[in-house]
């Protein structure tokens, strides 16, 4: 054996053993004990007045269902311990987790061929739990049909539109940017991130111990989730911004500046009580690429605010005795990855950073 | 051995070998080829104007993507000839084929443990495809929040609110009502039954030959599908209502009085040659029990004439050469079933039937 092939054998046996997400079968199906789904937590309210079977279209005396999420679960043979739990962004839905906008397998799929339970919701309000106990507001998330596929393309650091970043890691062609643009879904109600929260920590709360995993503005959505619920185990935060972070009474920094003020990153207070929480678990928050781009494009002005204020808010967490971390994609040699960074080309990998991490943590 | 063991062995032989529906492996755990979702159709429209970085949030220049559906595909190994292809009805999603409101197998878990491969789609404007190129109209579907509860209890035939009907096949308790009134989702734009159509067709010529199961509103989108793919090899219709019947110009029959006229079976008229489609196809529309009770309630008041006016469909269908039928479930001995029959503690009972036409069908 030439010394080469010798080092190529080598090297895919340590990729092998070092490997956690080992397919639960041999083949690349995947073999599930059960799957099903589910509307958890949510509120009702009664409209004034008396039904009648003449106006039974009327509202009076009729009661409205809302503020519940919408559950889909996968649990594979011989599941590891903690299942994953999936919050997905803004405008976004459980889509975010399923296929890339190639058709390949995304961290859903990936996930549960590695032996993980998955959890993916559409939050309250959205998606197929689109029922809300109160109207709409003007969130532009609830605007339909929704001008912003230039907005969309730069605030996610795909490139300036139309083009994508030299050296981005997202899926080539017109079909791949379609597919992205159909991937958003508008909210039907106010985004109520307590309500979110109330929704998914009634999740934990049936489901018991898992990991959660947010991406972008679910992250906010994630950090105040163990206020109600003792049963996550961690937080897997993918690009987490565009909604606040938390900080206790009297310890928020300020953010750094920016371009386009709008996007600057943002914090609110909470009491220490509620704060301490976060320094019982285990946190990561993972950023891609093109962040600290010098330039006018929207994306990497709001994402040097957000990247700045998760290490601030780690350090936070950390001078009161947690155990939280920022990995910097391009830091450990990973690059190319815009906001979706479950979507790209280099997902695989992107999952072994998050499997890796849940292997050191013992999850 | 004693003689009614015998029967009783004899008997589970017969059931065994006659029934249709093996799992796709004998231990009740689901073994997927692959899965994974994605949007199919859909339109764009641009906003006058330019973009401008300064304003990326306003719509000027930018376009709005929407009108396509969602789609969510699971594949089993050594999947059957015909995919299925379910289309939910009015207020509903995909929810209508998963879990039952009392947490059993759905549809889709019953099919695909069958062997069938399954793709459940989220119409065009609701659920997680909910972007829209045209604004919400007035719909009462797209109300947030849905003041409903009794009227969609009585529609559905679950019983008069908030009893069940006697001998009901709808899952007994508290737990299970608040689940079946937690599974509707609101729209998101205008109903539009050939964007629908159009979404739909889009999905089969991509998947290629399949059978077309409908349920409620959405029979009306699988009626006029035919006019736009010719991938469809069989309808499925459950309980189709609630949305016109269509007819050959000329041949529009006359719908059953009702106490309450809004819901009277409505039908439109469409030129011969597209009607023509529907006869090309084996076509089978089933419905459940209680619609022809005398008494005041919306619900039999309703599906009276709904399943009068599906009788004339039939014949139409037949008479210009067709195979079309109607199941009246309480004719072959299967009592007690709402609206929502795939949801029942019965489901499996009526999945047979359905396995049985397709297998009476060569599907």
């Amino acid at each position: 054996m030439k010394a080469w092939k010798l080092w190529m054998a080598l090297t895919a046996t340590v990729l092998a053993v070092g490997c956690a997400q080992i397919p639960n079968n041999t083949d690349g199906t995947i073999v599930l004990q059960d799957q099903g789904s589910f509307a958890i937590g949510g509120s009702t309210v009664t409209h004034d007045g008396i039904f009648s079977r003449e106006h039974f279209l009327a509202p009076d005396g009729q009661t409205a269902y809302g503020d519940h999420a919408y559950v889909f679960y996968q649990i594979p043979v011989n599941a590891k311990a903690y299942p994953l739990i999936f919050q997905h962004g803004g405008a976004q839905s459980k889509r975010t987790w399923e296929s890339t906008p190639d058709g390949r397998d995304g961290f859903a799929n990936i996930f549960l061929k590695a032996g993980y339970s998955v959890y993916l919701i559409d939050q309250p309000r959205t998606g197929e739990a689109g029922l809300s106990t109160v109207p709409e507001d003007n969130h532009p998330f609830s605007a339909n049909p929704m001008y912003a596929d230039k907005a969309y393309h730069e605030l996610c650091r795909l490139g300036i539109f139309p083009k994508l970043f030299e050296g981005s890691a997202f899926p080539k062609g017109d079909a791949a940017l379609e597919a992205f643009q159909r991937s958003w879904t508008p909210y039907n109600g106010p985004l109520d991130n307590d309500v979110n929260a109330a929704a998914l920590g009634a999740l934990f709360d049936k489901v018991g111990d898992g990991v959660l995993i947010t991406h972008s503005m679910g992250g906010t959505i994630g950090w105040r989730t163990p206020f109600v619920t003792d049963h996550i185990k961690a937080i897997v935060a993918l690009e987490p911004g565009g909604a606040p972070f938390i900080f206790p009474k009297g310890e928020m920094p300020k953010a750094l500046p920016c371009i386009y003020p709008v996007l600057g990153a943002t914090a609110v207070e909470v009491p220490l009580e509620s704060f301490m929480k976060l320094t019982q678990i285990p946190i990561v928050m993972i950023y891609g690429d093109n962040i600290y781009k010098s330039n006018s494009a929207v994306g990497p002005d709001k994402w040097q605010t957000e990247l700045d204020m998760a290490y601030k808010f780690a350090d936070c967490i950390n001078r009161h005795g947690g155990q939280a971390e920022v990995i910097h994609l391009p830091d450990i040699g990973i690059v190319g990855n815009s906001h979706f960074l479950m979507s790209e080309t280099n997902n695989q990998e992107i999952a072994q950073v998050i499997s890796n991490w849940l292997n050191e943590h013992g999850l």
